[in-house]
């Protein structure tokens, strides 16, 4: 049976050279960075040449990045570490609605601890509006967070529009650029953040392995306390292999990123197409335009999205049925919600992403088995009867 | 050169059985436990395996395993979460002085958030007075946190009998068990503890993966916040293959861990006795009887710790002049201080940490190498030249 992988913004597989990267770094070079004999340095050696590579990839100085082990943590770090650092100026927060939990949970603890958060309303396609910042925005702000791109559906924010106000108005930017780095061009220049997390496992890259840029004079709170690793500011024996290994992805996103937007999106176009085709009572979420080149996110009415998702794994087609960080709680997703999605459409959700081992035959393959099993799934559904009825009396 | 390793308490290479274990968690097997689909599925098996595993070694049942990414973080998870979750009942904890920084960072933190803390003495060879934490208990006491053993001078602890009195007086114990697990049996129910850390790279497992065991029914507060990952408590797509690693180097640890001890002590015996022949003026740090089997922590009048380690170093021997977590840092060990030992003579000190690659020829290597290091650099040292012609006119 063919295997068709629609999950890569989920986790992707490591590439073959990052792992190759890796490898010498488990028993030949095991050494702890912190160390000073031969061991030692060349562990440390390695990790600040993954630094200066991870570095290069969003346009950072090697020491304005923080390894972590999880965008969740980079994310944490983010918002409690700015939050706290620069809690002398003021108590509010910025955040949008359609954040990673990682970013929500936080604002939610933050609160209990005295601080003030504006949630920001995105539009239908799950833009933030950058006027929407600034009318929030009080002489007692220290941080605006709005992610880079939604990981749900694929919306790319303004986030340079949205520094431009908060670089005026003296308030850090934070982004979340988990879903992103990787997949299209990230340039913490371009963007004018004063931070910005990412992950090494969503772009080939190992798990383990994540990164908080901090712009250079920028104060943030150490969360993860105890040691003078990361100078400093996160303790822990550094995971060298995965952080070698998150340089590697680094390097190789770096020279393919344009590549993979030229591949990723017409092949991404073709399943959307094919599904709308042969699928009626379906919705794309997320924006047309302002899309990440990988992502199809989709509704259907009068179906389920976990059945949808189960019998699809059973021709071999990996997809999910919404974030990989929820998909067990099986709530309605928050970001669905507030786009304005109806409960009962959201619920016919699949999300599915592409990457670069996906072919044209694997897309064509999706498209053929997607369309029946929504069919035979609908014809269950007493609502999907009632809905044909009403149709061929009009 | 002969190439001999002996800081295995900075961190070990990764067992080449374990290394077996994680290959194919990097690319074949590659998915996020959170997905429902098959590739997911495989993830969470391997996931739940080495929560078992875990579990296994140190007595404990798989629900009370909770993944972290170092022993770093499982300490502040420990600290933090139990001591802000069961804060109702009071805001006072006890640690040892000699906890790693990765508990006394926290509880300063805990400190400054309101919480009173006592930081008990030790005695000279670093053992904790079960007495002096039954009298540091009060009413508002919620937790203790006094370490498994030392990872400097390799004490072990008295934990069975501070177990009894926090359970007598309802007192939560949080034990840091990083330094011993693997190397002496830990078992959580014979600790009689509530909460205990471990970390993989410590015993041959991969960096990355650690464990804070969590006593069931006991309430601890997420730091790390918005994923569903380990029950809601600890969010973060979970590191599969460092956590798979972790597994099978606690089941390794579980098969050898008599075999460990049995090979270590008398080799490490014998580094000890044939270091005391041959150099004058040298300490062993640490209880001479209660101590790790494969900890060597020796101070030397008259030299240099990083002088010595980097002669070493160039004879390929590895030593640590402290623990791994603040020796960039250059200062005293807060650990020595604690023991009552003088600033001059902690100056010199030696942290060797032997493993089961070590060999007999690995430790005589040893022992014929560093004596004329210590003698060189001490006819260099005006001090000791002072103490010869005292000890000559005697």
């Amino acid at each position: 049976m063919r295997k068709v992988y629609l999950d890569h913004a989920a986790t992707t597989p490591v590439h073959p050279k990052v792992l190759e990267a890796m490898m010498p770094y488990f028993s030949a070079s095991f050494g702890n960075p912190s160390n000073l004999h031969d061991i030692g340095r060349e562990a440390k050696n390695a990790v600040e040449e993954a630094r200066a590579k991870t570095a290069a990839l969003i346009g950072a100085k090697p020491e304005e990045i923080f390894f972590t082990s999880s965008g969740a943590e980079s994310n944490n770090f983010a918002l409690k570490g700015l939050a706290q650092a620069n809690s002398q100026k003021g108590r509010h927060i910025i955040v949008s609605q359609i954040e990673h939990f990682s970013v929500l949970h936080p604002a939610k603890t933050l609160e209990k601890s005295g601080f003030a958060v504006t949630y920001l309303k995105t539009d239908k396609q799950g833009l933030v509006d950058p006027n929407d910042v600034a009318k929030a925005i009080t002489k007692d702000t220290v941080l605006v967070s709005v992610m880079h791109a939604n990981n749900e559906i694929g919306t790319i924010e303004p986030i340079e529009e949205i520094s431009k106000i908060t670089r005026e108005k003296g308030v850090l930017l934070h982004t979340d650029a988990v879903a992103t780095t990787g997949w299209v061009p990230v340039n913490v220049g371009a963007l004018g953040v004063d931070a910005l997390s990412l992950a090494g496992h969503q772009f080939y890259g190992p798990k383990g392995a994540a990164a908080l840029y901090v712009r250079k004079g920028v104060r943030i709170k150490p969360q993860l306390e105890g040691g003078v690793q990361e100078d400093g500011r996160r303790a822990g024996t550094e995971n060298v292999p995965a952080l070698v290994g998150l340089g590697k992805a680094a390097e190789l996103a770096q020279a393919e990123v344009q590549n993979r937007m030229a591949y990723l999106a017409p092949l991404r176009d073709r399943l959307q197409k094919g599904l709308q085709d042969r699928i009626d009572h379906l919705v794309i979420n997320g924006h047309p335009a302002r899309r990440l080149p990988h992502n199809l996110n989709l509704s259907m009415w009068y179906v389920e999205g976990e059945s949808m998702l189960l019998f699809l794994n059973m021709e071999g087609i990996s997809v999910s049925s919404g974030s990989a960080c929820t998909s067990r709680s099986l709530k309605a997703s928050h970001v669905l919600t507030c786009i304005g999605t109806d409960a009962a459409v959201a619920n016919g959700t699949l999300l599915m992403t592409l990457g670069m081992g996906n072919t044209a035959e694997d897309i064509d393959y999706v498209i053929e088995k997607l369309p029946p099993i929504v069919q035979r799934l609908r014809e269950m559904s007493p609502l999907y009867e009632d809905m044909i009825k009403k149709e061929k009396v009009r």
